[in-house]
């Protein structure tokens, strides 16, 4: 592992909590990496002199940010539906779209008839983008196999990414993310499909579990069941809830105390009162509403009732083909309401929380040396300048990556 | 100048009327240039004996197209006003902020007080990150100046950022932005001063004069002495129209025969008439409208009158610090109502017409080699991919200049 100690660092986001304001900005600052993981963290003129013989790095001035945490993403999958988005920019229903042979079911056909080599390639290419653009971790799901060799396939694949790509993944098991067209008049025989074969080999394979719990997806009562039965495999809950419709689904991630609460396009105040209580993660997505032409997720709302919110990507083929945090943080500013500060808080610390990271998200003795570093010298330049990839060193575990 | 072959494009937008559809789509196409321009452009099959000398480039099924024309920026001003952006998305009136010291007037002092090798050097950034990112033709205006010194030093650093980077500049003088504080008790003098002093100067460093005419600007009456008095030192005409409200600078156009009006966000249907008529060029900005939180720019409406449409980014230090013509391309298609053909239709033939080049555009013989090649094997990718810097390589003239 690496040590390092970066000096000249205009403005150091922290996210200290034990520092001043949401980003605890340390200007002027140096940081201390030995082992890959943060040693000493504060102003330049207080560095000990202890630091000063590991090898030294000139930030000039620029802005260093912890890595961004891309905690939601459909990152491994086959095919691409560039014809479905200009279908659907072009003012087509999304039923006419589906007799096209759009929709998510495309995405299952390419992703099951697409050897793992290949999905593997795409995968990696796309997880070296985000990387170049800032992301040291990514949450990945499966949920375009809907079958048990493909879901599994999919989860190995994402499992191999950082392999190739000096970038932390977290897998998630998606296999309830539609009932599969073969299973569409008897949907109990697709949960026992999950239930009693996905779930026993996701259970080495993922960290999280997560159900889509909408109108067209699964139901309330489904969702409860699939997620019990991951429990018991050690895989933690997350929920996609609330995105098309009320449907519940907060309210269940509020019940069951999961980890995440995502999308939540579709808010009572009750609902917010729950996952406060619930201490859930609501995680959202300013760049699908900005790409589908919808209004922003209720960002503000959750923040100022004090419910922790992450924004990532949602990166996928459908809704959302979005690779760059910057970009996403500059949509959460531009559409939701959300200053800058909680816009970089909830890409960096926000994903952490999200992904159960105690360790990164935040630059403070312990912490994983995993750093961004601007071609600025604010973290108010990304949102002030979207389209524009400001990104000018990665740092990964205390090694510079991408520079 | 260079010769090239360019083979094995799987899919070229040649925006050529001759051939199909509003892009005249070529698959499988061959381009080959001469002298730095186009010299045969065609199905790869149809591909003459004579031009198979010349040095070949496999495009490997890639999607190329025009270089994209950027019709409109203020891309050389000194100082940064991130700080005034946040305070804008904080919710601060922009009355607050004026008393902070923001505003257009904040740009005005820095360019002031910024050396003409500074200017450049951060111009020949901007424009080098610009040309990286697929734009091969800027258009760049003065008006941070507003005295006779700074607005011909703004000139002279415009004109000089191409003995940098490979990218052709055009020039505008906009001495009329608004008036300066020190002749705010005096308006008639700040006119006399432009066209007594600034005009005959500029009239041989620029090609256009634009006029911001706008409430809080200059007024219809204002800017046709202006423009007239551009005219007469061989000053094509544009206008800043119809932005903050219905202030009679879209008419002012039609009745000028302008080149372009710019913004428009406040339109009438006899406006839209007057510039049909007129053959005036829209330039519209959905990367502002994203950036200020305000409406998208009425494109759909000017298309479909038949008013010719381009879309740049409006690069400023205020407004818009957009260098990015890719993102201003996803945000005309997910914003505006244009298709994903319009758009990049708009953002290349669009913006060459905007500034009266019939060489640049579009891919035909004759025209410049202007090229640019995606990883992405369709023009669909862009708006399809928000986010994801898809350009691969960029020819100039014939020449690789980013690759």
């Amino acid at each position: 592992m690496t040590n390092l100690l970066l000096t000249g660092i205009g403005e150091l986001v922290t996210n200290d909590p034990e520092r001043e304001g949401l980003l605890g900005v340390v200007t002027d600052a140096a940081v201390a990496v030995k082992g890959g993981r943060i040693a000493w963290v504060g102003p330049e003129t207080e560095l000990l002199r202890e630091f000063r013989e590991l090898p030294e790095l000139d930030g000039a001035g620029r802005a260093v940010l912890p890595g961004f945490v891309d905690s939601h993403t459909h990152l491994v999958f086959g095919g691409n539906r560039a014809d479905e988005f200009a279908r659907r920019v072009r003012g087509e229903s999304y039923q006419e779209i589906m007799a096209a042979g759009g929709g998510i079911m495309s995405t299952v056909a390419s992703t099951r008839a697409t050897d793992s080599d290949t999905l593997l390639d795409e995968a990696v290419r796309r997880a070296q983008r985000m990387l170049g653009m800032g992301t040291t971790t990514v949450e990945v799901k499966s949920g375009y196999g809907l079958e048990v060799e493909t879901e599994l396939r999919m989860l190995e694949v994402a499992n191999s990414i950082a392999e190739y790509v000096p970038i932390d993944v977290v897998t998630t098991f998606l296999g309830a993310h539609v009932v599969p067209a073969e299973y569409e008049d008897d949907r109990d025989a697709y949960l026992r499909l999950i239930v009693e074969e996905m779930l026993p080999a996701a259970g080495g394979m993922a960290t999280f579990c997560d159900v889509f719990c909408d109108d067209g997806a699964f139901a309330v009562d489904e969702a409860r069941v699939i997620l019990a039965a991951a429990a018991e495999q050690g895989l933690a809950a997350r929920l996609h809830a609330n995105q098309l419709g009320h449907s519940g689904g907060a309210s269940l991630a509020a019940e069951l105390g999961a980890i995440t609460a995502d999308h939540l396009d579709h808010l009572t105040d009750a609902d917010i009162a729950g996952l406060l209580a619930a201490g859930t993660v609501a995680v959202l997505f300013p760049t699908v509403s900005f790409s589908l032409r919808l209004d922003p997720p209720p960002a503000r709302r959750l923040w100022d009732a004090g419910v922790p919110v992450a924004i990532a990507t949602d990166c996928n083929p459908g809704t959302s083909y979005v690779e760059n945090m910057q970009f996403v943080i500059a949509a959460a500013t531009l559409t939701t309401g959300l200053t800058p500060e909680e816009s970089v808080w909830a890409a960096t610390r926000g994903g952490a929380r999200a992904l159960q990271f105690d360790d990164r998200g935040w630059i403070k003795p312990g912490t994983v040396a995993d750093l961004v570093m601007l071609e600025a010298d604010s973290y108010l330049e990304i949102p002030y300048r979207p389209g524009t990839d400001l990104v000018r060193m990665v740092i990964k575990g205390g090694e510079a990556v991408v520079s």
